[in-house]
């Protein structure tokens, strides 16, 4: 029987792939400590979960109050995070998500909130470090069996903007026309039949692609494995 | 702020392929509650995570508990069930587990303990259906892109055993050969060289196999998406 007090947070590890000098990377959206314990380290946007709300309508709830985020394409339940000294003081058991911002969305962010590359993180607080990691393993395991990318990317976009996308996600480089071959022998993706305006270098203008659906779907089902159609 | 009392708690479905009349099924753990609220209805085994504890060690603690099951060769975590209104009473926050074992083991169950086919489970208790359906809609999903089947197979095993096995964890039929032509392709099974004492209808003996790993690996990493190595 539990006999110190409990707490039930909400901690969310907001994507975005973003610019930085010139470099697409994937961010991640922190808030800066202003008081202790842990005074000046940066921590993931959350909070505690209510009475009358469910797990995901907290983490949206939060987002909106926290850091003025109102728009995730995709938001799903990662790990709960309940070492019992996870964080000073009361026990607080973090139900933990990933959400993913599509480009070119920039949410308005107040003055404690920034975008920090994944790669390079701020001093963190308690375990939220360890929590961006784990949403990171999970995005990057996702998009090898998902069409997870729609909430990534722009609504329509040239084949060199979605491989930038993925390798600032993964962190290595993959090949633009592997990709393209993979995720269209899937269906995942669809020609939308126009070009792009010109050229990066003046050549010929790329052609445009869409997700073919922005739900999250399994995307190499296994043949064998496949239901009776 | 929470004024409403609300208990942690943590429940697993354990699924093992079993036998019922002739037929190899899979099928879950239950205790019937003996007292109300739902006094009769079947539930999965849990109970209430301690100070001391993290989710993983109440899960395995709650299993030699409850049920008398201490080998488990795969134990994951699922979603939460958050829902407020999701028993009557003080809210109760549930972190749910899927747990597998692995043929031959037949551990000792406490009388209010049984197996069901999980195509046929009887009366549940609160949303304890709906998490069966969620661990096995995840057992499904991970047996297309990883090797989790190590965690129901035997240690050594014809292709028509595991065949079987996969067959009723889906729900629906696959095809042995292709099975062994996927599952061989991606390096999950090693040939032991043996072959089973006989063949089912006197034939020649199958060859047996095992799995090369276990853990749990994801097998179908995408070849457009491996990093570097």
């Amino acid at each position: 029987m539990p006999h110190r007090s409990t707490v039930h947070e909400v901690l969310t590890a907001v994507f975005q792939v973003r610019d930085f000098d010139g470099r697409p990377e994937l961010a991640v959206l922190l808030w800066q400590r202003a008081l202790d314990p842990q005074k000046s380290t940066w921590s993931l946007p959350g909070g505690q979960l209510c009475d009358h709300e469910d797990l995901i309508t907290s983490a949206r709830r939060l987002l909106a109050e926290k850091v003025d985020v109102r728009e995730v394409a995709h938001l799903e339940q990662l790990s709960v995070f309940s070492d019992p000294a996870r964080v000073p003081g009361d026990r607080r058991i973090a139900s933990t998500f990933l959400g993913l911002i599509p480009l070119p969305s920039d949410p308005h962010l107040p003055p404690d909130t920034a975008w920090h590359p994944v790669s390079a993180l701020p001093e963190m607080s308690f375990d939220h470090g360890v929590v961006v990691e784990h949403a990171r393993a999970r995005l990057a395991a996702k998009l090898s069996y998902t069409n997870i990318a729609f909430a990534l990317a722009p609504a329509e976009f040239a084949m060199s903007t979605l491989r930038e996308i993925y390798c600032a996600a993964l962190g290595y480089q993959v090949d633009a026309t592997n990709l393209q071959r993979v995720l269209g022998r899937r269906g995942v993706l669809t020609p939308t039949g126009t070009t792009a305006p010109s050229g990066k270098a003046g050549g010929r203008p790329p052609a445009l692609y869409r997700f073919a659906e922005s739900r999250l779907r399994v995307t190499d089902e296994f043949a064998a494995l496949r239901p009776p159609s």
